[in-house]
């Protein structure tokens, strides 16, 4: 493309985001398509010769921008949020135009230095202890797939040269309550779904560290080989919090590897206040955070940091030993060797700029407003006797469902027991069907259970009061309907 | 930030871009920094109060742009190439700005849809079969992993679930001259380096399917279970290319999935006249080709092209059964349950505007183009006495080595080829000092070899014609230096 017409079209692409966010309210939250629909619509021959750029950038805002789920939307409450701030933005879009693979310091330098520094800035951010350094990886999937393959090397001492032949079952622990991303890991390591032990949770859906304790001695006098333990701060079902000082103490007795999953919970602990839920992490091994889930970075940016660097390179690395240096400190790091692929974005660029633009105060305070307004609505869930929360909500995230009045008193009856959850998902259906929001849901002790999670850098008080008045509306239109009989 | 800011900061963005690619030409290919001399420039405490959004974008045209490794400068050779088209950047810019996350329809309808069309373009744009469908990964590792962990489940029968434990130790078959990332998949399944046997090669460093077989045979009656081979289309040394279809009679002779890697070279398969290196890779049960690499699309995109899809999402997937539906076909795939993460990008939006943007017509040509530039410098390489080539170029690298005329006749004693190694590594730093291109090397056979890959898509003949001369001028003035006893 001449370089001209490169430059008009890049100035078109940025009135494309920036038209985009400004109307982002006029979108509904999850977009008026079936599937295939689209498919139908835009599927042929592959394209044989050039079309010309207007006619793409012309389709571009009319069939892709308004179909995509709009997670930038401020109403969208589903899953985890993951919001893309205005700087991140920038910080992508110059890391694209530069293309720098940054899998070697020589491939990238600037891209690797800054991914030294804004690791270590995040790891003091988040009150954590100089001996923790890291590395940025596209999500938690591949951050926790690379601690535990180190959890694997670490208990095995040889599983990245000899496999797992010569070792005794390997076993990893988390609880049922943890991401799956987990399980999935195992799968890929070859230790198995068959080798991950759900341990006990409390009624707060946190681990048992007691049940952990006698699931290890069980699993060794079996002749298991425990390798780690995976604890979440802040699950993905319901927030939950595991004891992770507790969990740190038998992963300490035993001599397991701890790794703490705090992908989603992860930046709060910039907040010193909200310390208290990660009390002993700083002990762990490993430590999973994902600045583009909570802290407004682009997709994609997660942040793996360790004490056990050298362990990492062990079971990832395929440089010749004789090469090596020191843990990358004189010369410069190349990153690739602490992950699992070789190629890799320069995700340090978007992240110095901002750090840079928020300062740790600026983030701080987002995050702040998001937990007050999570506290606001679970104390307006909890004052409503047409609803009830089903989970604390230490965080961002509160889960809770509706209780028509006509079934109250009535909850120990299975049939309403069903008919709750069906009235709960008819509900949650609806909400989505108006586009004015979009959320999801979660089962709580079996219980269909509505999720709404606060975290998006472009939610305000405003939208989550609507929120908050729309299920209460729908929820009356649709008891109405229910008592006239016209279910 | 505030809409109208943020629109204006987009702007800036795309001339800072828009500036880059302009004046691409004017920095040196290798930035004059040398480790942690960014560092010391740029670090300090985290910041804690915002920053001016004028002094960031300052110091991202005065720190980041220059000091990146200029993979976009139409005279870098080194490794492959990997350089950003116009039209991919405004598709990474506009994805970026919707961050849609595309791990379930749900949650990207569009971008779902999109990646469907695309990798089905880009199966017929090669010529494969209609049976291969695919996915979209960030990275060759990624997609070697995914079909490495398929090819283990297909050999267990149930890996995934049971682990490694009850199985005999696996096996892959590649040949020395295959990527490290192979090697790596297998560390990563807990296979090991062990577990992967390297198959010798014949003299033009092409896997010999005989070796393979016996390979084979000999580990059977050892006890091992083979499980797969990895054939190179275009290796990343020398751009080998292992005879696929002798390899594919021997796994399907011995029920072995197939695996080829042609990240590299693979985009040249759009050219009917190139299929004869590609013969038998439609029997592959997996291919992967990396559109980031030669086909101009911005990193990261790896396409992972299968015909056992149910096999790779067996693999990887952790839906519960009762929940799947047959294929995708009839709702909206859920493409996370064929790679290793959760999360990820919407490649598909690039790749539609890239596909139709350069036509097929388009991309063969600019591939045709790098083609014929590779086989004028062999060209001419052959034909300068001071010179030779080290290796057949069949696709955009040539691998050569200065061969100074004092030393020639001489080839045969051990001193000179240390002399001729050394010789050539000096050449190739000084190249590099220059700033006016970079390229690396490799060994070949032994001997220090230079690499000119060729493929970026803004290089045209004459920067091929200005390195062909750097080399020839600088290795005159290396050669006259030590004439004169001056080294």
């Amino acid at each position: 493309m001449p370089a001209a017409e490169l430059r008009a079209a890049l100035h078109e692409a940025a009135d494309i985001v920036a038209d985009y966010l400004e109307d982002i309210e006029g979108y509904a939250v999850f977009p008026p398509v079936s599937p295939g629909e689209l498919t139908r619509r835009l599927d042929g021959p592959p394209p044989e010769e050039p079309e010309p750029l207007e006619d793409i950038l012309r389709d571009v805002r009319a069939q892709v921008v308004p179909n995509v789920t709009h997670w930038q939307h401020p109403s969208y409450f589903a899953y985890f949020p993951a919001s893309a701030s205005g700087i991140g933005l920038l910080g992508e879009m110059v890391a694209s135009g530069l293309n720098a693979n940054a899998f070697l310091w020589r491939t990238s330098p600037v891209g690797a230095e800054l991914e030294g520094i804004t690791v270590d800035w995040l790891r003091e951010g988040l009150g954590l202890p100089a001996d923790f350094d890291g590395v940025f990886n596209d999500t938690a999937s591949i951050s926790s797939l690379a601690a535990l393959a180190a959890a694997r090397q670490h208990a095995t001492g040889n599983a990245s040269q000899a496999g797992l032949l010569a070792s005794a079952p390997l076993r990893l622990y988390t609880s049922a309550e943890a991401h799956s991303s987990i399980e999935r890991a195992a799968m890929i390591l070859g230790i198995g779904r068959e080798g991950v032990r759900k341990v006990a949770v409390d009624r707060d859906r946190a681990m048992d560290p007691i049940a952990l304790g006698q699931a290890i001695t069980e699993d060794r006098a079996a002749g298991w080989l425990p390798a780690g333990v995976v604890a979440t701060i802040g699950t993905t079902s319901t927030t939950a919090v595991d004891p992770v000082a507790a969990i740190a103490d038998v992963c300490a007795a035993e001599g397991l590897w701890l790794h703490v999953d705090a992908a989603y919970a992860g930046p709060t602990a910039l907040i010193p206040a909200m310390r208290g839920h990660f009390a002993g992490w700083e002990r762990a091994d490993s430590i999973v955070i994902n600045p583009h889930k909570w802290m407004f970075t682009p997709f994609d940016c997660s942040l793996l940091l360790t004490r056990r660097m050298s362990i990492l390179r062990e079971a990832l690395s395929l440089v010749p030993e004789y090469l090596r240096t020191t843990d990358g400190k004189d010369t410069g790091r190349d990153y690739n060797e602490y992950i699992p692929q070789l190629g890799r974005r320069a995700r340090g660029i978007k992240m110095w700029m901002q750090l840079r633009y928020f300062g740790l105060s600026g983030l701080r305070a987002r995050l702040q407003e998001h937990l007050d307004l999570a506290a606001e609505l679970a104390a307006a869930i909890d004052a409503d006797p047409d609803f009830e929360r089903l989970a604390a909500a230490p965080f961002g995230l509160v889960c809770f469902r509706w209780r028509p009045a006509r079934l109250v008193g009535r909850e120990g009856e299975a049939a309403v027991a069903a008919e709750l959850d069906a009235a709960n998902e008819r509900l949650m259906n609806r909400l989505n069907e108006t586009g004015r929001l979009f959320l999801s849901h979660t089962r709580v002790d079996g219980s269909f259970t509505l999720r709404i999670a606060i975290g998006n850098i472009r939610t305000e008080r405003r939208h989550v009061e609507d929120a908050w008045r729309l299920v209460r509306e729908l929820a009356a239109e649709l008891d109405g309907a229910d008592a006239s009989g016209r279910r």
